[in-house]
């Protein structure tokens, strides 16, 4: 495949390009990072530390003409977890790193002295320049600031204040085509980046050898089936388009699964306040954008510009999980604090479901009363962007403020935090929640499809039945689609119509010259399950960590139902 | 025998007194509160909820007639390590709860309601009374006041500022027979009590039955052979007595082992500045008092009444690793800066090991500059004592100060700080901090005795042979000696005098009637490690948590030796 690794030594400030290994070919995005992490970073190794490794890898059909095809995956082991992490991202970057023909990058070590780097990525290879003109500063500035000196074609990867501080809830930021941020969100993977005092990566692909297609014929049929199938379904066509993730306010309210004042109830009398359609309406009204894609070749651009009443951006990528979070479970009832929020966040580069349930653990913690929009904002644009001593408390998470506070009500497993969805109320993502390799995230196996949405069948939401089968299979075949550089939305289509699924390892196929099965998906899914579980268990995690908190005994309003799994029954996860 | 359990339960604000179970009838102290925790609290379970329970229990021969026999073991799940604790103490508590029959007082559940408590020991058994009155106050003030109120015979357990605020540094604090403060220090037994909303206990032994001996004569006699030895002993007799435990500051400073500059080196130059025999001269000259015991019986008093050179009293109970933590590892070489903060640390109630490892860390991070004892003392006595949110993240242990700043130089174990001894120049202890159940803990295995001290053999200090042996036959014969009450400064005769070690387990077949053996008494320490180790395996901790942080892979000045245990070679030790 002609294809290359790129070696960044941090320690010797040296790099190298390296042919890719016979056994590493087939592979892409998350199965390729967590691949390379298992077998590279000692798994009992400290995340912070010389030994961790942050690897990129775009998947196997990131920038090809398959719609929706610009994810890149960032692999590590996690500060935030002590496990792995995989978490892919939008944004230019991941395109333009496999139109330069490089399969991974792989940077490793920690400079000997207190200096701060930034990367240069072309068809050249890697260079390594000391660079502290822009530490401080925010991920828009920064952006602005590339843009106009480099132009706006580079992709850019950056972390910052949040990363430089290796604040634990730190993300990856990525510059999407018009300068807004994107995120490798989850994990603390930023914080990585800063242990490696490496500021910002700039991608320029001029002159790399694009992405070549084995079967092009082949190829354009099945991504002209796979294209039609994102728009002709509800969800990814019409659902997520128009009101972007945040639909999801009023299906989680009425399911009664929509965690409130801290997942004390699953149900908010304030929801219309924030819903999708209320965004819809109040980004129209004010000349937004409803609709927008976060990388080139998107079809569902389910991203917006929000925009204040004079009609100024405020934020973009405004998701269900952020606005939820200050939402209904910190019962902050006015949308454009929350967006203000939004932008603070990813401007100082913090994931922000973590950021959000940290808020409102905060908010249990007395830190700021109940619904405080403001003081929301203030402690995440002055507290946390300063690294105060409560910011850095905050920006380490939401089980950073838990501990530091002495609380046992806490919402985080693995130590990440539990997002947007109760499990008391959809309990199949309760047992992706406990199950996962990444600590709480409802990406990895997202049974709230199949439990409220009734897509790829369905199973009760209340009930422990079928539960564990249905995370099972929606981990597995989710590390198969995280592999493939595919938006993880495309899964919406693929579990409905089995032609877009085929669509999916046709294209592989096509792609590569390969003869993939649909089997061949779920052995890849299972694959790269197994090798993330080995490597957490090496990192000291073990099933009792697969567990939710205590607190969810309680039974939850409206339902009254209580997350009622035994550990053994959580543990039958595992057998596969 | 006789003896009782009570059981107070926190939820429901009822006590009972329950019969002792056949099971438990030949434990005590460490033995028994481990076993209880085995036994009644779910190894996964949140060490701040409702399910950790917080056990205290007198050991085998506490309050009997033998020299030294004034320890109460007190035995939870630990908010700092996440693993098993017992932390005993001297002070008076111990002895009333033995003569009053009580073999152990189990602490369960947690109020309701967000009100404060107290809790009266008597005859008649347990009573819990909401009690707000004292919520907010240092220990010493709280002595003082209940000394005034109730009279100078009661045993106190307490919590500071630091337990009420959940600290996982927070220690239990009991009132020795002049109303100083000694500790249950470390692993976050405050916390526990906190979170269960007692601030203090009283105990009141008047009426009680006492101790009996089933054979007087037997008792007498090998008590007298046993505090013949103690005094005989050069350590006990002598060293102890003396110049307290800070004689280890020139022991462990020509020995190269003194961890200076947070483990940057072995030796510091200001050494004689803060060593014992200063220190003796100073209390001295200052008419303070160089030998006082912290409880009645003890012999050695190692303790001590440190004076300001007004003649007003400082502290009490001033002790080698806290003088160590602040002087060598935090470059302060005012002793009274250092005085003053192990008073303050006594005073809100913060184990000073664990207080002192977290300056040296805030020095890492910055938050202060090394060798500021001024600042320390600031730092500890208004911003923990006020639980600020800097004082939250100093309050939260060394790991916390590390984790919320991002560093990767963190002296702990099991998140628990590693005390005055370095594991490279004393490799018989980093053996023992990587593997006993208690995190970083130096009395659990004290192999520093053997390595450097020659008693009970010579192990080399800078060799890797023999160090898993000699840490393993240290934890064993310590966790016995931790379950029968003794201080465990008896090991030091113990473990050079045949007679000495034989009179422990004759003196407790003299108590109860029995006929221990020799090897009764190893069967034992494995029984205790074993089930503790089980919990810890229960809780989620692993061989990966048995390893020393990474940074003692450099080589420490002046040996220029380094930690070079293989992961393999240190699980060995569980090879028993």
């Amino acid at each position: 495949m002609g294809e290359k690794i790129i070696r960044i030594n941090m320690t010797n400030l040296t790099t190298s390009v390296e042919a890719v290994p016979e056994g590493l070919m087939a592979l892409g995005g998350r199965a390729l990072t967590s691949t390379i992490v298992a077998m590279e970073v000692p798994p009992a190794c400290e995340a912070l530390g010389k030994y961790n490794k942050l690897v990129f890898a775009p998947g196997l059909l990131t920038a090809s003409a398959a719609a929706n095809s610009g994810r890149l995956s960032a692999g590590f082991k996690s500060p935030l977890t002590g496990g792995i992490k995989e978490s892919s991202a939008g944004g230019t970057a991941g395109q333009k790193i496999e139109r330069l023909g490089i399969k991974a990058i792989i940077i490793e070590g920690m400079p000997k002295e207190d200096k701060w780097y930034s990367i240069h990525i072309d068809k050249d290879g890697a260079t390594i320049k000391e660079d502290h003109e822009y530490v401080g500063k925010g991920n828009y500035e920064l952006y602005k600031i590339i843009g106009e000196k480099m132009g706006k074609n580079f992709g850019v990867l950056s972390i910052g204040p949040a990363g430089e501080f290796r604040m634990a809830s730190a993300n990856i930021s990525v510059k999407d085509p018009d300068g807004n941020v994107r995120s490798h969100g989850r994990g603390g993977g930023g914080a990585v980046m800063g242990s490696k005092k490496i500021k910002y990566i700039t991608v320029d692909d001029t002159g790399g050898p694009g992405v070549t297609i084995a079967e092009p014929d082949k190829f354009k049929q099945q991504a002209r089936i796979f294209a039609k199938a994102l728009l002709d379904h509800p969800v990814s066509g019409q659902g997520l388009p128009i009101y972007g993730t945040d639909i999801l306010v009023n299906v989680l309210n009425e399911a009664g699964g929509f965690p409130t004042h801290n997942f004390r109830r699953g149900q908010w009398e304030h929801a219309e306040k924030i819903c999708g359609e209320t965004m819809h309406d109040v980004i129209v009204s004010r000349g937004g954008n409803p609709s927008h894609g976060c990388h080139p070749g998107c079809i569902i651009k389910c991203s917006q510009i929000y925009t204040d009443s004079d009609g100024k951006f405020v934020t973009s990528g405004f998701e269900y999980e952020t606005i939820w979070g200050l939402g209904g479970n910190g019962l902050v009832e006015d949308l454009d604090d929350i967006a203000r929020c939004d932008w603070a966040m990813d401007d100082i580069g913090i994931d922000s479901i973590e950021g959000v349930v940290t808020i409102s653990v905060a908010m249990e913690a007395g830190i700021l009363p109940w619904g405080d929009g403001k003081e929301s904002y203030r402690l995440i644009n002055e507290e946390m962007r300063n690294g105060t001593p409560l910011g850095r408390i905050l920006g380490n998470g939401a089980g950073s403020v838990g501990r530091t506070y002495g609380l046992t009500r806490i919402p985080v497993v693995k130590n990440q935090a539990i997002p947007a969805y109760d499990p008391r109320a959809v309990k199949g993502i309760g047992i992706t929640y406990a199950t996962t390799t990444m600590g709480a995230d409802h990406t990895t196996g997202y049974a709230v499809a199949t439990n409220l949405m009734r897509i790829g069948g369905f199973v009760d939401p209340l009930q422990k039945d079928g539960q564990v089968d249905l995370s099972r299979n929606l981990q597995i075949a989710t590390a198969a689609v995280d592999s493939t550089g595919l938006c993880l939305f495309v899964a919406f289509p693929a579990l409905d119509v089995p032609e877009c699924f085929a669509a999916i390892y046709e294209m592989i196929n096509a792609r590569y010259g390969l003869s993939l099965t649909a089997n061949d998906v779920v052995e890849l899914g299972k694959y790269v399950l197994k090798t993330e579980h080995a490597f957490n268990q090496g990192a000291g995690l073990t099933n009792a960590h697969d567990r939710l908190p205590e607190f969810f005994e309680e039974a939850l309003p409206p339902h009254n139902t209580a997350w009622d799994f035994s550990g053994e029954e959580i543990d039958e996860f595992w057998n596969f």
